[in-house]
């Protein structure tokens, strides 16, 4: 009585491939073949080629090394945002989410990661180098670490304030305090801790 | 300031593919889509690839409605498997759950998904007809009906029997009570009410 679903080698192969994603298990990469054969063949063509062309077209830029189709992204290339000021953050998603907000007008750079030796992550698998290459080329005056206020993201910011920090630069890390819309009542004792002490004068 | 990021379109296109996938969000999908990008571009045309074969290759058995690449699958061209019992369930993994307790020794019906017309499910989605068609057909002796434990799946369940109830045919509902291995102290109060109330005489 074993082996009788054998047969069905092409819905295991997409079940294999969905599950090496991250965050996707055995039972999520099931639900989600099962839903990839039962919608019209159009949407498994979409997401198909839309996968093969983001990995052929997508590149990293070569100046900040966000995702991009060309080889110095948007953000790079436009006259009106300073080269001399440089936001570090650890994804292509931390940088959209800053864009999105629109206070800031230099330039940034994409780390792909924050330093975490227990995933394997070291420092030289992070943009390092490339901001180091960067900072000395453009003459950047500001280096804003904007890493993840977490444990791996704190330590990343350090590692680079140490390695990148010289007489001319000046090296900052973003605000830990209250975020906005918040409520005291709910914030966690770190948090609180934060805001307290870097109190700002009126 | 604003636009900044327009020229990734290849990127867009992947994560709106993949936000229509069930369960995937926009952050979630942007996550997979960096993750994607940064592999190997083996792993891109493997998932591609995985996709199309199986959306191309898959096909529902015109038995019992589970995915197979044949006409019929294999548990339905099995000549010691009985044919006049027939086991109802919702999705195929539903079907391989209980393939992989091997406990039982007749054919499946696959649903494709429960009575839920709050989702907009309603009888006629279903592989009900299917159903009715092979009852006939094979001259079922009995239907066990083992549909989920849900709100969904009890009533899918009960609209199944009064449809097929007929004097030649058995209609049965998978038994409710405490799961094997599972702690009385921490069951909740329907299944152990359940269970006392089909409690089996020894």
């Amino acid at each position: 009585m074993e082996n009788q679903t054998i047969d069905i080698g092409a819905l295991e192969n997409l079940i294999q491939a969905l599950k090496q994603l991250p965050g996707i298990g055995e039972k999520t990469a099931t639900r989600l073949s099962h839903h990839i054969i039962r919608q019209p063949e159009m949407y498994a063509q979409t997401l198909a080629h839309s996968i093969l062309e983001a990995r052929e077209k997508l590149q990293t830029c070569a100046v900040c090394c966000n995702f991009t189709e060309t080889p110095i992204c948007s953000i790079c290339s436009h006259p009106q945002r300073k080269s001399d000021l440089v936001c570090v953050v650890e994804t292509p998603a931390d940088l959209a989410a800053f864009e999105k907000a629109r206070h800031f007008t230099g330039k940034y750079h994409v780390l792909h990661g924050s330093i975490s030796p227990l995933d394997g992550v070291h420092e030289n698998k992070l943009k390092i180098k490339e901001l180091q290459d960067r900072i000395k080329k453009d003459q950047v005056q500001e280096v804003i670490l904007a890493t993840n206020p977490t444990v791996e993201g704190d330590t990343t910011a350090l590692y680079i304030a140490r390695l990148i920090k010289t007489n001319g630069l000046k090296v900052s890390r973003i605000a830990y305090g209250i975020p906005v819309g918040s409520e005291i009542e709910y914030l966690d004792g770190a948090t609180l801790g934060k805001a307290l002490q870097n109190r700002v004068a009126l």
